[in-house]
């Protein structure tokens, strides 16, 4: 579905165009083509790829989608995938977008997410300055875009595993820890997928050799993949405590387990006064029953205080 | 055993050739000659040796098989060798398939698998305006094949994961999910052999120095190479979260252990009314007896809603 | 908050200036300007970017702060984040301070951190003929000081991991460990984060292709790099051994238990005379009880005895 | 101890030499000298040492033997530690062969094994066309030869893993397993030593800059080296598989105590009916005391039926 | 402390020097001085740094000591750091030893080891063939002769924990082994740190650019850098078996629970004979109690059977 296909000019909106002249625009040095797609149909891309002249293998990728993020180049053009993360209902959602950028034009293509660019554009017509830097500044507008909303996608995994954190060491609480740092551990996996390699991809945007399309821009794709690299260490810090809290889970199983057998042990005494030795003088004074029980919960309680004393409860 | 032996012109299939003839189309620089043998004999390897004068090293490996991925060089020939991975009765066969792709010859050599490549022959032969790209496209149609098979084969490992996972957390499934998990690992390690090296081997068909017979289709090898490190990478998730998932499966079985371990605590008591003190009234009560099984009954009752609302069962 | 504003020459101070006036100063060749702010307002920071010429991005990223440590080069300007970690009430408390430098200016931005750097001004003012190397020198000394101030924070790190390892072996300290061990992990975690970006950076400081401000200090660089690669180095060795101390935690449980159960197994013996056989010779003993008594005990004991032997207790 | 002292010429062989006519030779351009020597004494590497030149600290190396293997550059020789590993009585031994290359000569130099080389000599004399390529070629065979032996080594630790993990389930088994994988991997451990450091050197003789004695024989050496690479990511399979197979025993362990205490609570059961309750209706029953052991026996049994159907037995 | 200032011509000792007189030496071009101190005052480390001329950073470093091992280049000189390790009353006792190396002089300082270089100076003097070869072979000297100290100290850790694993699979070790091979980790660690930052910073003392003073006795350091390549390897191992190690000690601590338990549970069937039914025909035979009690110890005794020929005792 087409969503937006406008010319811009100094970094002044120049027209909405229909599709079929995108490729007379393109032939002017002087302005670029900015369109948008969603969910895009084999006749949309067909049309986009004969008015750009963009290469089949990319083509194809827009198209089939669950591909893994990357920048490749094709001649002038660059190609970029990215994920998509949100969290809908605890759960995470993966969208996708491509994007092809040339010399003078954008285009990009979302799969499967119901986050969109509108604002992307506003804020870019807001700003004529920069977006006259043409084809690249609307390349970053957009990577920064997707980037930032990783942020509360990483917090929400953050906080989740602080408030698992909080009763790591309550009692009895350790199957229900396991399966909640399992099932986080799942989430952080699949944002690690959409980061990590964008974020390799992007460290190619900037320094050294670059892209002639992001040539004018290289500061901002640095900022970019500042702003991956810094989730890319959040998500690797969260695995890394991720594996530590289970261990921790295994240890407090362990050490309840012993607090229970060794009440068992007290218990045992019971059988002692169980025993049909025939002469056993404490069998036979009128207390003591009621002593042994005070016996036996004396052992218990004490039992107890040591382990509430050391922090377990 | 011969499969086909085809020269072409253009990208239009010329003839087929006896194999005999081979060297005298070698000589002509218009055309080239696509071979494709089968589990081959001694004979008909030293034959192709002599027709496409190709080195020892690489023969032998050809012939010998067991290799590991991999792609070399000698002189302007490449010698290129892939694992097919399928999974047969939910076990992983691994073949082998050898190719030679010099500036205008193709030989492929596959070794104990039931995977073909006719379907390869005859979508090159219906794009003649590809296949006139010459060897290296070839090539590439070859190693695309090989690569989109492994994604079936990965597909399987995930859902295999998955189903494992709908029951890790169900009670007395520990010792089957380890198993599986066990035998999921190793698949997955087969797997890792065949990915993993042909990836760092395929890196280098594009970008910088490139082989002569790669140098026209290097955005083809780009796209291989790229297919692979996304297996590559959905490889290691698997992996990890197998690892963490056997640590799961051990938590399981602590925390199963301690509830059987608090109900015998409950049991124990039964010990209490075994004493033989004279003075213990309640033993003497009408009502005692079903009392006392109350009471041990609603303990492990207790015990036992409270494991259940922690998300046991 | 404006914390000092000054012009030296030569390495000797010159004037506290006002701020409008930095720019004047800025064009004169002879002299640079050192700018501390503390907690800017966005009013002060745009200021400061008016009069110095600094980059959106740099001045955005040293406003909202909670960057990941790093080096940039805008320009001519070098772009300096760093943390600052302090142990506030035994917790981790990370401040940040940003610092802007170029050929004659420095301008420091610090966040949320009672730490402040007076003294580093006052230790340079007193050395001119190091002062007068210019504003790489002071780039140098600030971050000596910061990181000069990360190694009572290792220290007490790993004094920290020291006093835990002195009841490592205690018996029931498992749950007290394990505990401390994790909270230690994520104090860890923290220090790393501060660490491991800033040495990576510092690391392009000197050798190699260098930002002209350092130029003329490279060895000072080169200390403050070996410094955090000392730090780093630290850091990972006390990860390393928080790891194996939860392990072992884990396996001093394990072996409690063992004791704790093979007592049980003795008290088991009571069961014994619990039988009710009618020829069990030993019950009409007149000294039978307490001899059934002395040998479970006996067995206890010895149990016991064996275990403190082995290093336990 | 001398083994062998013969020029060749043109890949063919010309006179066996008395050791003091070696430096005569070598003065000779067109031919060279191969000399094998066996756990040689001082005198015979000291005389070694003057006739060919040899550097001091290779000829220090080559006789205290214990060495890493490693290939080292002393001008235009090549020095070369390889360790020869067989499996003598299941147990790991660790000879090592040292080789000095020059321009036109090679010297073996065999300590601790029982492993020779006089079928490379004879393949070598069989093949003339080869030969001649000189030094660099009986190189190439020496290491080949080394190489080819790891193969029957590391076919012995994977069938020895197999046939541990054959028994991976078995009940009771966990001990002995877990004895075998210790054993096992130990011996993993030898083998990655004499591999992964010769594979790092061998990499180094072919492609890019290669020493002169190697230089016509550049594929050999990549061969080599692919064997290598092979064997290492072997290596690294069977480790890592050790790993996860002492997990599942850990597992085992802990599955099979959860079957023995739930039995135990089955038999806990007759503690009810030890009660000492005066209305007791069940105990004066005539069956009563056969239908108490059935219904602890059903019990016992309905467990143990559980666990075999989970796949355990 | 001095220990000697000495001046050397063509490798022969010239003269016992006055510290006052070295600078004069110095300027000539044909002699080069050698000095050695030991916990040095801070009054003549500033002569030192007087008469050579030494960076602040270098001495500072060298007077605080509790440096990373290291090797920097201020200028023409040198600057050198190793640690200098040894078992004390089986404890690690880690000392240092600063290098400053120019052109025509060697300055050594040591601190905190009772280790001492005169037998390097003695072995040196009495090699003047190699002495001549200047400051750089007399760095080597001394590399050489601090490394080769650490071979000892590995063999001790190796030998150790080979003592260890023995008794790895005793009944009842567990606990004494794990404590073990926790402090021997430690150790190893501190090896560690001294071994793998010296390694790398050898490893750019030989091939490709080199400082000067290294230049003509490249091959004397890529010995250096070769012994300590393989102790750093050793390490490796010696940790990875170390952690292996920990994990079979923790599975012999199930295992043997398991042992434990199972025997419980045969105690648990003196429990049938303490019920109270009033029908149970064996409580009346007049050997039912030996027979009962036989009953149970053949139960033990098989189950010890089976346990010790599975391997364990």
């Amino acid at each position: 579905m087409l969503i937006n296909c406008v010319s811009y000019q100094n970094g002044v909106k120049l027209a909405d165009l229909p599709v079929e002249e995108i490729s007379d625009y393109l032939e002017r040095t002087d302005c670029f083509v900015w369109v948008a797609l969603r969910d895009a149909t084999d006749a949309e891309l067909e049309k986009m790829q004969e008015e750009f002249g963009l290469h089949d293998l990319a083509v194809e990728d827009a198209h089939h989608g669950h591909q893994r993020p990357k920048i490749e180049e094709y001649g002038d053009t660059l190609f970029l995938v990215m994920h998509l993360v949100e969290i809908v209902n605890s759960e995470m959602a993966v969208g996708e977008v491509s994007v092809f950028a040339g010399r003078n034009f954008i285009l990009s293509v979302r799969n499967r997410s119901s986050q969109n660019f509108l604002g992307v554009r506003e804020r870019c017509e807001r700003e004529p300055e920069l977006l006259q830097l043409g084809s690249g500044f609307v390349l970053y507008a957009l990577m920064d875009a997707v980037v930032d909303r990783y942020f509360p996608v990483i917090n929400d995994l953050e906080s989740e595993l602080e408030s698992i954190e909080e009763h790591l060491f309550d009692k009895g609480a350790a199957l229900t820890n396991i399966e909640q740092l399992y099932k986080l551990k799942r989430k952080v996996v699949v944002l690690k997928h959409a980061v990590l390699p964008l974020m390799e991809a992007t460290g190619k945007l900037h320094g050294g050799r670059v892209p002639p399309v992001c040539a004018t821009t290289q500061e901002y794709f640095r900022d970019v993949y500042d702003h991956l690299t810094r989730i890319n260490a959040t998500i690797d810090a969260i695995r890394d405590t991720i594996t530590t809290a289970i261990l921790v889970c295994q240890s407090t199983v362990s050490i309840e387990q012993n607090e229970v057998n060794k009440r068992l042990a007290a218990w045992a005494g019971a059988g002692i006064w169980g025993m049909n030795f025939q002469h056993m003088p404490e069998l036979k004074l009128e207390y003591g029953y009621p002593l042994a029980l005070l016996v036996i919960g004396a052992i218990c309680g004490f039992l107890y205080y040591r382990f509430k004393r050391s922090g377990w409860l």
